[in-house]
């Protein structure tokens, strides 16, 4: 017998994002979120729920572009930084002694420290209640060579991302391999 | 010097959700699914993306309601079937040895063994391009009292969900903790 634990936003994993924009003045300002994730493999895109109050929230609307920024566990501190501070405030990049790169295909800038980036541009605005979603189009995703395989592959345990989990707030790293996707269901097969 | 790898579907972590859905004849059907999030506060919704082939696509239509069953590690292989296998076909949930429960809040079953459940109505349907996205409002949460701490909460430890890596197509499992949100990032407040 299940317990209830009421209507809330409680899944996990949830991802650790860093979006991307420029202010209105072309300073970069970057911003922690959770409610993210990939919506469409055709054409490939990320959805990002902001609230209205943020700053990006503004900077999105009116640049049509973001990136994400993913970190890893020894970025944690920083990416959860980039949550707590509002860029209205200070430089959060320059609090938190990282740094921004201007992408070529997007107008955004991402974290140069962080492993993994994609590039994105807006191709749908929809309003969901306290929070809105910002439908991006991915144009290309950058790594660090440090977090490939000998294939050019991303190899998830050299770029150990950061798992955000609801509710307990709490931040955990990524586990121990349990398989292969499309293969490891196969012997259920009748 | 970040590497290209080309305009795809690559973030990390993806969750691993299972999608329940009742069939024009009132069977449960479940799917796998991966494009998913939390994507709004209020009120509490979740995202999920899916194919137009699929049959739980035309079971949200027709109900307007599902459940998310997030397994796990020792359902790894369950909830992996669960997308490789479609209703059509066969009874995917009889067929690996796990049971269906009716949610009383939602016209649609979630599996009986998986410790974290979402009882959902549908509330937006948007068309993405392969994908179509459905967002449900979040109508209770439920869990296992063996995935709960003393207090009542979840205990991520305990539950042990799964992460799934698109592009390597793999799974992991949860890792260390690594502190606690919207705290550990105050350290660097100038």
């Amino acid at each position: 017998m299940k317990k209830s634990l009421g209507a809330k936003t409680l899944v996990c994993p949830t991802p650790l994002f860093v979006v991307g924009t420029y202010n209105d003045d072309g300073r970069p300002n970057v911003m922690a979120a959770a409610w993210c994730g990939i919506c469409n493999s055709k054409p490939p895109s990320v959805a990002i729920s902001l609230r209205k109050a943020t700053l990006t929230y503004g900077n999105l609307l009116k640049r049509k572009a973001f990136t994400v920024s993913i970190p890893s566990e020894n970025y944690v501190r920083q990416a959860d930084f980039f949550g707590l501070a509002s860029g209205r405030d200070l430089d959060k990049l320059a609090a938190a002694g990282l740094s921004a790169v201007p992408s070529d295909l997007t107008d955004a800038p991402y974290v140069a420290e962080f492993p993994l980036v994609l590039e994105c541009r807006v191709v749908h605005t929809f309003e969901l209640g306290l929070h809105t979603q910002f439908v991006g189009q991915i144009l290309d995703v950058k790594a660090d060579p440090a977090a490939l395989d000998a294939d050019g592959c991303l190899d998830i345990q050299k770029m150990q991302p950061v798992s955000y989990i609801p509710d307990s707030r709490a931040y955990f790293g990524i586990g121990r391999y349990l398989g292969r996707a499309f293969e490891i269901g196969k012997s259920l097969q009748p």
